[in-house]
């Protein structure tokens, strides 16, 4: 009894939630027969996003952030033409006039903690947006944000940073430490750095300035090749920002390498490694990490995340005509 | 309150579905603070095994029923050496001394009607079975057995049809039409052919007549290359099985090969297509069958579901050193 009544809060709790209403219902087993469906309010759901696999001892839970589409800028790929890239995109059947481009967080199971890696995009104002679903997926998944000990920062670009906080503003992890990159801390807060650009390139500063408003000692920054959690070391991988890190997640002789943003989307920049997107900051030293951090997890045979990957953004990598090919993994249906 | 006494209703319901309560209790929040999550109740689960797609106006639901590991036989292929099948797996970033099979039935809803292809390896007696998981599944999505309008069958291996069949014996999909294809039909039934092979080899025989015993005009047998449901078309792959079918989803302009078991594993299979997967009856067929289909979904670009690729599967084929390589579909959190 005690059961069912807690089922039933539950129930009107998810109700209330907006958009998981759907996807709950779907799970509880609506047919096509009842009344709800024939109205049309349980109308077929996506799968959610969320993908459990063992590194070890560990288990990592890959989250789907969701993911934005945007017609193929003329500079996506800077010193590529745009007619190239739409054929690399189709090349691998995916349509060459537009850029979709997904984000993926992880959650790490380590030490008896859970510690978050990257955080999303962040609560939207549209109530169909397809990016900012980490919330909606952690969920899914189990995951109470409460039961986050600990959030590890790649970098400080808004698609990282801006899922720590809530809608209201609150902290979407109110119980967790924030692990951020000493050197990216330094980038980003200092007001010289901020007023040598044109105040139109001034969005990246004022955003980390918000987000990391007034946490006090919630925040803390880390040096890289240091263990940051317990089995999670950072590896500085500049390019992409002047402080960004990659982390190795290791445990029982097992490793995954957290690449974070070396490159975005594989069909185009793990395929072509010398192809400098737009976002890279230092496009030079971006390619040249790419390059030494993916010659090594070829050489090591090493599973690889990546932020900007298909969900569930996980892999391994084969070295493929000077470029490097993503066999995403095999999903399994047991951990 | 209509609302809240049908969901409660429904929670209860689910909480007798065994293996499915403590995915859906995670669907529905409990967090790490609550005492079910204390006690256990809710330990890390896997994502639920579904994944939806279009075909023009047509969604696919791609089920997965699991998968079965085993030590790799001596003979998985029978025209390959043990050892270079496990180089071939190694090469994928599979283990190389056993072997995993999926297995993934399809639901099609095409012209008002659920449309289920294949149905898995059905209820298995152990609790923590690994295959047999269409049922869940079809939960998970949202779709209920009861509003399956047909079946239709790939061919009458015990894991495509087995799922026919709830654990008590009675109809899984009560409501369904089955379609068989007829030349699969004379070929396991006919007593002649059953008395032709060594008694151990009779189980598949004996199987078939379990399965579609006393189901009266509830089966229907077809004859390749024509619609078995709007917009489903069975085209004749034989060599598998003798009377084996796939089928193209066509809607809107756009078409979904849905191949069944024109190859197993694709890391073996696809990337050499000359290799013979110990299940095919008629391997010189089955390969001839093999490369003229997959040479024509190389010429057309179209995706192709394959109901023993890795989960969710489905992706384009490229033509790669005489073989075929599988691109897997980048996931999409919306339909």
């Amino acid at each position: 009894m005690h059961r069912e009544s807690m089922n039933m809060d539950m129930t009107r709790r998810t109700l209330l939630a907006g958009t998981a209403v759907a996807a709950s219902a779907s799970a509880l087993g609506i047919g096509a027969a009842t009344p709800a469906r024939a109205q049309g309010a349980a109308a077929p759901q996506q799968a959610p996003g969320f993908y459990r696999h063992k590194v070890g001892d560990i288990i990592v839970t890959q989250i789907n952030d969701g993911e934005r589409t945007f017609p193929l800028p003329d500079s996506f790929v800077r010193n590529q033409k745009k007619g190239d890239v739409s054929k690399a995109l189709e090349a691998s059947f995916l349509p060459g006039d537009k850029m979709t481009i997904p984000f993926n967080p992880i959650v790490v199971g380590t030490g008896g903690q859970l510690v978050l890696i990257d955080t999303g995009n962040g609560p939207q104002p549209q109530a169909n947006a397809t990016v900012g679903l980490t919330a909606r997926n952690l969920q899914a998944a189990g995951i109470d944000p409460k039961s986050i000990n600990t959030v590890i920062i790649s970098h400080f670009h808004g698609d990282h940073i801006n899922g720590l906080r809530a809608a209201d503003g609150s902290l979407a992890f109110p119980n967790a430490e924030i692990k951020v990159p000493a050197a990216e801390w330094a980038f980003w807060m200092s007001d010289e750095n901020m007023n040598k650009v044109p105040e139109a390139a001034q969005g990246a500063f004022k955003n980390a300035r918000r987000v990391f408003a007034n946490l006090g000692d919630k925040v803390s920054r880390f040096d890289p090749n240091k263990e940051v959690a317990a089995g999670i070391t950072a590896i500085p991988t500049l390019g992409h920002t002047p402080g960004h890190n990659s982390f190795v997640v290791a445990s029982g002789g097992r490793k995954l390498m957290v690449s974070a943003d070396v490159t975005n989307r594989p069909e185009l920049f793990l395929r072509n490694p010398g192809w400098h997107v737009q976002f890279d900051m230092n496009a030079q030293q971006a390619e040249e990490t790419r390059r030494k951090f993916y010659d090594m997890v070829v050489a090591e045979r090493l599973p690889v995340a990546g932020f900007h990957f298909p969900f569930p953004s996980l892999g391994h990598v084969e070295k493929v005509n000077g470029g490097y090919l993503l066999v995403p993994v095999a999903w399994s249906p047991v951990i």
